[in-house]
C-alpha cells in the first residue's frame, strides 16, 4: 500500500484467474463474456464489420427502419452443458436470452428465430422435449417463432445440439436506454439473487461436489421491463448479468459511460447456498452469470417506484439497491465492505464456468 | 408399366437412396433439406411452434409490424466443411444464404445478424479471414451486421467454427411472393447453372477422385432481385435452390401452390464438368445444392422481361426458361426428356452432400 498519495488505494481482486494467453489460438475464456471475449471483438470483430450500431456495445442493435419504427436486434447462440438443469433447459434459456437482450434496449421483443444445430445421433425424444420447453416460454414472453433452421453435423462434431435464437423488437416510444448512459447521482439496483443460474448449472454437471438445491433463475423478463418502463421514464441502463455477472456487466456500463460504479458489499442479494458454493470453489459470486435478473440504474429519485414494480413480479421478489454511480475512478467498479474497505471489481478475466449459456 | 389406365405411367427416379430410417434419432438426412428434414419441420417443430407465419413453409417469415411495415426474417445456420472451397467460404456463405433467403420473399435485406460457435484451438488468423470475408460480402449486399455473439466449445465439440446468420427485410410495397403463389400457365426460370456449389465443395473435400474447376456460384442475389421486381410485378414466385437442390425447391413449390411443375431436361443448364461429376458419383445434378442462384415462376407474358433483368447480371449470364407449370399431376414435379419420356422427379430422401452449407 501506498500511503504518500492523497488518491484511494484499492486492493485488486484476486478472484479472477488469468489465464495463460494464447494469441494465436481460440481458447475457452474467448467464450467467457469477460475480458477475453471483449478484447477479440475490440480487436477481431469491430474493426471488420466496425458500423455504428455495433460501436455502442449494447446487447441488442438498434436500427432506424423509418420514420416511425425503431427495431432492436440481438441474436445469441447457447451452447450451455448440461442440456438440463435445475429450473430450465437449453431451449427455456435460448428464448429467455434473446428476449432479455431485446428488452433491455427499451424495446417490446416480438418476433423470434430459431437455428438448431444438431448432433448425429441425438435422441429425437430429447429434441422433442427442448421444442416444447422452448415454445412454452416463447407463449409465456408472448413472442412468436418466425423463421427457423435445422443442421445435422456428424457424431463427435457438435455436442447434442446448440441453438441460435435471434430476437426482433419494437422500440418503445422514446426510450433513449444504453449502457452508456449512467450518471453520477444514479442507484444501482438488481433485481434479485445473484449467480443462481451458474451455481445450478455447475451442480447439475456433477463437478461441485456438494449438495445445492439452487435452481438457474432463467425466465423471461420483458413483462417486469415493460411495467418498468411504464411506471417511470427516468431509466438511464437496463442489462442482464449473464456470462461474466454483476461483475463483467458493471464494468462495460462503466466504461460505456465514462463513470465509476460503487457497490455496497451488504446489500448484495446472495443465497447462503451459491456464496457457500462459491467459497468452496474459489469463485467470486459476482462473476457469476444470470439468466433471469436484470441491473437498472435510475436516478435516485425514481428507486422507490422501480424497486415497488420490481418486487410486485415473481421475478423481482429480492430487488435491491446496491451501489451508486460515482464521477470517479471512471470506468472502474468498486465495492465497499462494511468495515469501510474497498476493493476493484474487475470484469472477469479468463473463463471459470465454460459453456454456462 | 400399367397401360390398362389412361392416366400417365411415370418411371420412379432412381437417384435418391431411402436411408433406413432411424425414427427414434436424428441422423444426418435430417439435415439434407430434403424428404427428412421437411418430415422433421413437420412432424415435430411446427406442431409445437404452429403459427400462420411458419405454417406458410417460404424461406423467411414475413410479418406485419405495422400499418406501414412488413418485415421479412429468416435466418440459417451454416457448417459447410470445409471452412474454405473454391470460389467461397463459409463467411461468404453465412451472409449470402440469409441475404438470399430474405431477398426471394420481395423484401430488401437491411440487417444482418452474426453467431459464431467456435472450437477451442481455433486458428485466429483462419477466424479473421473469415471474418474479412463477411464483411466484404456484407458490402457487395449493402447490409449492415448489427448484432453479433461468440461462443467456444471444447476441442472436438464442433468443427472449426459454425455460423449463424438471421437477416431482416422490409418487404417492398405491394409485393406478394410465396411459394403457394405458381399457377397454371406460368413459367419456371432459373437464373443459371445447376449444381455448382455442391460439386465445388465436394471437389474441395477430396472425395471426388477427379480433377475439376467447378467453382461454387456463391453469390449474394439481393440487388438481382431488386431488379427484377423493379422492371415487372407480376413475379408469382421466388426461391433459391440450396439445400436438396432444385428438384426439392421445386416439390416445396409444387406442394405450396396445389400445381404441377413439368420440367424440359434439354434447357436445364448444367456445366459439362458437373453432369460429368454427378454421373461418375451417380448424383442427380438436380439434387445438388446450388448458393447463387434464383429460381422465378412468373406469367408466360413476364418471361422476356425477367430473362432480360437476370442476363444483365453478372450473376444471371445463363438464364433459362426450364420449364412450365401445370394444374395436374397437383403437388408433383416431372422431367420430360427430349425423346417424349417423363419422370418424377421427387425431393431429395436422404442425404448425398452432408454439411454442404
Amino acid at each position: 500500500m501506498n500511503n504518500n498519495h492523497s488518491e484511494p488505494v484499492y486492493i485488486e481482486s484476486a478472484m479472477c484467474p488469468v489465464p495463460i494467453r494464447d494469441r494465436g489460438h481460440i481458447i475457452l475464456g474467448h467464450g467467457s463474456g469477460g475480458k477475453l471475449s471483449h478484447d477479440l471483438i475490440a480487436e477481431r470483430f469491430l474493426p471488420a464489420f466496425d458500423n455504428p450500431v455495433l460501436r455502442t456495445g449494447d446487447d441488442a442493435g438498434v436500427v432506424k427502419l423509418n420514420a416511425c419504427t425503431q427495431l432492436a436486434i440481438s441474436t445469441d447462440s447457447h451452447v450451455v452443458k448440461p442440456l438440463f438443469f435445475p429450473g430450465g433447459d437449453i431451449g427455456r434459456l435460448a428464448v429467455c436470452g434473446t428476449v432479455n437482450d431485446v428488452a433491455m434496449m427499451g424495446a417490446n421483443p416480438l418476433y423470434l428465430t430459431v437455428g438448431f444445430i444438431l448432433e448425429e445421433g441425438l435422441e429425437i425424444g430429447l429434441l422433442e422435449r427442448v421444442i416444447e420447453s422452448m415454445q412454452a416460454t416463447a407463449v409465456t414472453a408472448n413472442i412468436q417463432i418466425v423463421a427457423g433452421d435445422t443442421k445435422v453435423v456428424e457424431r463427435g462434431k457438435a455436442d447434442g445440439l446448440y441453438i441460435n435464437t435471434t430476437g426482433v423488437g419494437l422500440m418503445l416510444p422514446a426510450t433513449n436506454i444504453s449502457g452508456a448512459n449512467a450518471r453520477p447521482g444514479d442507484v444501482v439496483i438488481v433485481s434479485g439473487t445473484l449467480g443462481d443460474h451458474g451455481i445450478a448449472v455447475l451442480s447439475a454437471r456433477g463437478e461441485l461436489g456438494l449438495e445445492t438445491d439452487i435452481q438457474s433463475d432463467v425466465a423471461p423478463l420483458n413483462k417486469l421491463i415493460l411495467a418498468i418502463l411504464e411506471a417511470t421514464d427516468a431509466v438511464h441502463v437496463l442489462r442482464d448479468p449473464t456470462r461474466g455477472g454483476l461483475a463483467t456487466t458493471l464494468n462495460e456500463i462503466a466504461k460505456q459511460s465514462g463513470v465509476g460504479i460503487l457497490l455496497d458489499e451488504a446489500a448484495l442479494p446472495i443465497r447462503p447456498q451459491v456464496r457457500a458454493a462459491c467459497e468452496m470453489l474459489g469463485f467470486d459470486p459476482l462473476m457469476i452469470a444470470n439468466e433471469g435478473k436484470v441491473v437498472a440504474i435510475v436516478p435516485e429519485a425514481a428507486a422507490d417506484t422501480v424497486l415497488a414494480v420490481l418486487r410486485q413480479s415473481p421475478y423481482g421478489q429480492e430487488a435491491a439497491v446496491i451501489g451508486q454511480i460515482v464521477a470517479e475512478p471512471a470506468g472502474r467498479v468498486l465495492l465497499a465492505n462494511p468495515f469501510g474497505g474497498k476493493r476493484i471489481v474487475d470484469m472477469l478475466m479468463g473463463e471459470i464456468l465454460p459453456r454456462i449459456c
